[in-house]
């Protein structure tokens, strides 16, 4: 099995002690932390002069639409059905797999870059997402998108046969039932997606109560909230991971506590689409579960794990005093609360037994210096570009800043953009 | 007379048209913008290959505490007077003349890496904050900061003196009179520092609304609002920056708007310290100058202008719609209308006759990919990290992310920082 020896790393532990450590990982698991490896440990492993890093849990991204990177900064500042309608839908309209294939690489790149191992994804073409995740490393959770509104009932049934035959799935890849939200997916397939889930396994990933627009018009269709409409539909549970969650009233918010359900923010989205901020604080005061996300690049205009923490910790002060969220808190939710959602229980943590998915992060920055604090410096000041190496699954995927392949991705995703814009 | 030459350099008009051209720099300012420089424009200039480059303007901070580097992450996620009574406070009591001189290192660095090439500085020891700058390369307007609660009535004639000498001023520092607040500086002392701004030809830099409790104790003592206690002293002009300006009411907002005052916007800080949203919208519809600023690392924890301009936008959209405040409003508050309102009439834009100011910025990184809209991905989709070089007053500060000194800088502020906490 493949050792890799992190030596003299600088970690915080849960009493803000900042010490340097050694960590073994062993195949795909952190296996030993502790002050200093013995010679058996370090014996066929690859040993990591890490005197100049902290080790960081590594992002998880509860929600985003990969391929949409081919439309970063396509379609800015406008009003949201204008922007859909005219800019968006159009483009989208032209992609085929290759396309796909093409920018789900640059998304995977942009995330590893900016220290994210794992995707929750919600678009077309599954497969070419599965494949471009099997090659680069990471983790996801492909969302097999159902949208009653834009499909055939034969591509709908297929979906279901996909998923039945758990098509793709790995090591490193889930797949999720992903009802697209409550304005293009009937109450009926609602309730069919749910059971469907839960029969198979899969959790649920959804668009829950994102505008004031949905809340509106699921009001007028069906009598009742988005959320509401999910419990009726048998929905809500721990595997139920719902993104966004701008606009709740407090028995929506109950609703999702008592059914374990986790809200995933995507902050920087709903700030940009002008759907609204996000409650963070009252989902908190409630006890909720909430996990975070970056939702597509046309919308964010970034993948950047890092600003939506940050911003989740701006937001989250402003609505309820400069106490809440620490550092610390919501580190955990850009991290193990979004593997959680997932149903990947052992992720998001550097202690001993979990998934060796982790972070070098470089001391000597100048945002990481002085260090009063380890995770408030990650948390406040640095920005991605501190990330040195990043781990997943036990496996380097970028190594010094340096992702296999990147350039030809890079190309790759800028002809294919002009090819589509042109077209 | 020095020259330097870019060559082929990705621009972007006002129309959004995304073209190569050349850029000539003689001695500080840009000479000529075109198609192509001629052989004579080339004779005895330093020609950089900027084919991979965009060219952008520069960053102007137009509020900080440079400082105060020192103390980020020294206290975080607590309420506002515990945080300045029981660790700012005490900390900073501890800093003399040689700590502020490598806390304000640490902070050009940090700017410059950042994209930053002035920063209007509002704290103590200003001889050493001017030489920093000068030494550094970038520009500043150092603030004499004045506070009756904090200072001997000696050490303010001092500074007035100081003032009144004109000390330290040059081609890239200027001098600002600093009346720190109302809080902490009485009317008398408002309408000196305004009437002597005025007959010395200075501007004026103060906190100005940043908090409820300010307007609450103002209005006890003064029966008024800040601003109308400003507008009464005599300081309301085109030459004030009023850094904050969170909370306005209509009729404070008018006589901002009236009298041609700059407000500078530091939402990170805000947010960070619970202190408030700016009325972003609000000030935009009402047409008052707005500008922006970092606030200092220790609330922030950055000074990290790009930041805080997506912030500022993704702010403006959720107050007042998605179209609010596009990309290249808000990158002109970050950078030309920051320039003017410290009274630097020809900076903070890419035209001929302009100081020769700005930033190349890698097109090759991934989030940079695809390029639709060059302005759109460098406010929403690049970080800091996208920029490869920092030309100030047409002098290279950085090159390829290098700047002269910087392990150096970084140590001593470390073993700064250790030795002022353990002590």
């Amino acid at each position: 099995m493949a050792k890799i020896a992190l030596k003299s790393v600088t970690l915080q532990g849960k009493n803000a002690e900042i010490r340097q450590k050694d960590i073994l990982i062993e195949g795909n698991r952190f296996v030993r932390i502790c002050e200093s490896l013995a010679p058996q440990d370090l014996d066929g492993a690859e040993v990591v002069d890490c005197s100049r890093f902290a080790v960081l849990p590594a992002f998880y991204n509860g929600h985003t639409h990969a391929a949409m990177t081919l439309l970063r900064g396509y379609a800015d500042d406008m009003p949201l059905q204008k922007w859909l309608q005219e800019y968006i839908w159009p483009f989208e309209a032209k992609l085929c797999g290759d396309d796909i294939e093409i920018a789900c690489r640059l998304a995977v790149l942009e995330m590893i870059k900016s220290g994210t191992v794992f995707f929750a994804d919600m678009y077309w073409h599954r497969e070419r997402t599965i494949k471009v995740v099997e090659e680069m490393g990471i983790r996801a959770s492909v969302g097999v998108t159902f949208a009653e509104s834009l499909m055939s009932p034969e591509a709908i049934e297929k979906n279901f046969e996909f998923l039945a035959a758990h098509t793709g799935e790995s090591e490193r890849v889930r797949l999720a039932v992903a009802p697209h939200s409550v304005y293009t997916v009937g109450e009926n397939m609602l309730k069919r997606c749910a059971e469907f889930a839960r029969a198979e396994g899969y959790g649920v990933h959804i668009h829950l109560s994102e505008t004031l627009q949905e809340l509106k018009d699921c009001e007028k269709q069906y009598g009742c909230s988005p959320v509401r409409l999910l419990d009726r539909a048998g929905m809500l549970d721990e595997n139920l991971a719902a993104a966004h969650c701008v606009h709740l009233s407090d028995s929506d918010l109950k609703a999702l506590v008592d059914s374990g359900t986790t809200a995933v923010l995507n902050p920087c989205s709903n700030l940009k689409l002008a759907s609204g901020i996000p409650p963070i604080d009252r989902l908190l005061n409630a006890g909720a579960k909430v996990a975070m996300g970056t939702d597509g690049a046309s919308s964010n205009n970034n993948l950047d794990m890092h600003e939506e923490m940050k911003l989740a910790a701006l937001l989250a002060k402003v609505q309820g005093g400069a106490e809440t969220l620490p550092a610390r808190e919501v580190l955990d939710m850009a991290t193990v609360n979004t593997a959680r959602a997932y149903g990947i229980a052992d992720a998001g943590e550097i202690r001993e037994g979990a998934l060796a998915d982790c972070l070098l992060v470089r001391l000597d920055d100048e945002r990481m210096t002085p260090c009063h604090d380890l995770v408030s410096n990650w948390v406040y000041a640095a920005d991605s570009n501190c990330i040195d190496s990043v781990i997943c699954n036990g496996k380097f995927v970028m190594r010094g800043r340096h992702v296999d392949g990147e350039e030809e991705i890079k190309e790759a995703a800028r002809a294919c953009a002009k090819r589509l814009a042109n077209s």
